[in-house]
């Protein structure tokens, strides 16, 4: 499993003292385009073929909070996916895994440039049997 | 109930033409903010009694898309409260009401200054009957 | 002169307990969409002519800071215009104009959808008209 | 002199494609921050101490525009430091610094916990010597 590292900004930071709890859905997204690059599914890539894959629902529970300079980590893992949508979870971390953030999901469907629901096994066969694979190996784990 | 109203504003949107969906937890604050304060509980208020508020969890199911220009209406109702935790619901429409936009929910504890759980019903009786009189009207809707 | 008035938003504080300073850059998009659009000069309407109008640059003194709940004034003028490029002004202000916040300018040009530069007097003679009557109403008062 | 790097992530595009101009105000912070550690000033260090060094002014030309998946490059220097007041430059390009994309100023002071003006010279002389030393650096080059 591959984990997304990144630092916490100044201004991501609230008058709590806190990293503001909307801010994890931005990390979710950049955790999970990192994910997709790594497995050679990239998210510009994507766009260029004409795909988009808005998000249908998000989910997140706070366990603890992070700050300037924390350095956050994000596992991904992809749980679902059916060749119409997909759903990814995410375990935040900080302190080397030793203490955990945040738990959350994200649903996601595929979506033509003109806005119509992709079928991605008959349209994309790549790309699913690339998700496909993805899938697989979250189960083993 | 009442209706928190705000237009999105173009820095809101991203390269897809639309909102980012994290705005939308952003949108959530600021309509809970918005409902406490109409009810006499200003979040300002509660921080200079030494409450803070912070958000256990936040989910949303996106329907549909809004943009620049575009007026969000976001209902808000406290759907549980017990003296330790509430729980406010979101529902997120456009066009007068006419088309839904989201769907969303957040949960929060109270924490003291020192960032000690509180009691709020011991520790502060008015805002207890206050936060008890909220989800009263909410079940007699 | 219009001044756009908004409360500054939780998530727009940083641990510093004030306004992040990024997020003026953001009044200052809302203040001028507003201004335009009093103008009837309404930004969505002109993207939907094909006009886009990038900023080419920004500036901010800041003089005292602002905080959540805070309610900060924008005082929007027009100061340059000549058929190609604009300068805006925004004088901030809080307690009802009593205090100093910010002083801010940005510039402008007008690009087709293609990216080429626009010479808004011939193609657009009407937006010329308006933009041009605003720099004198700027100029006289 | 160090240069920062960061890819664009797409929640900082917006509807016209490009990265919103004003997160380039929080690409400064990020590129500042990463400067000051690499000398041996941490920005958390110094809050840790009771210094904080509010933004006096910011100021960014924009020259070319960049977009999600891009990596932005910011090189930094402090090029005025007078014991009381500081300035930093930020050259920003994109494609191995092939192309330019930004040149942004800042101007920073420093004040105690309780918001007195600091002399640094006097109060913390180890870093009055640092930020000296980081200017003579600036000018050899």
């Amino acid at each position: 499993m591959t984990v997304y590292k990144r630092k916490i900004n100044y201004y991501e930071t609230d008058r709590m003292g806190v990293t503001h709890h909307s801010n994890y859905v931005r990390f979710m997204e950049e955790a999970r385009v990192d994910f997709l690059e790594r497995q050679g599914c990239s998210y510009a890539a994507l766009e260029e073929m004409g795909v988009i894959s808005p998000v249908l629902s998000v989910s997140c529970e706070y366990k603890e909070s992070t700050t300037f300079g924390d350095e956050l980590e994000v596992a991904v893992s992809l749980v679902e996916y059916n060749g119409v949508k997909m759903k990814f979870e995410y375990r935040m971390t900080k302190e080397n895994g030793t203490r955990q953030v945040a738990f959350a999901t994200s649903e996601h469907c595929f979506l033509s440039r003109e806005g119509r629901v992709l079928m991605v096994k008959r349209a994309y066969p790549e790309l699913h049997a690339a998700l496909g694979g993805l899938l697989e190996e979250a189960k083993s784990e």
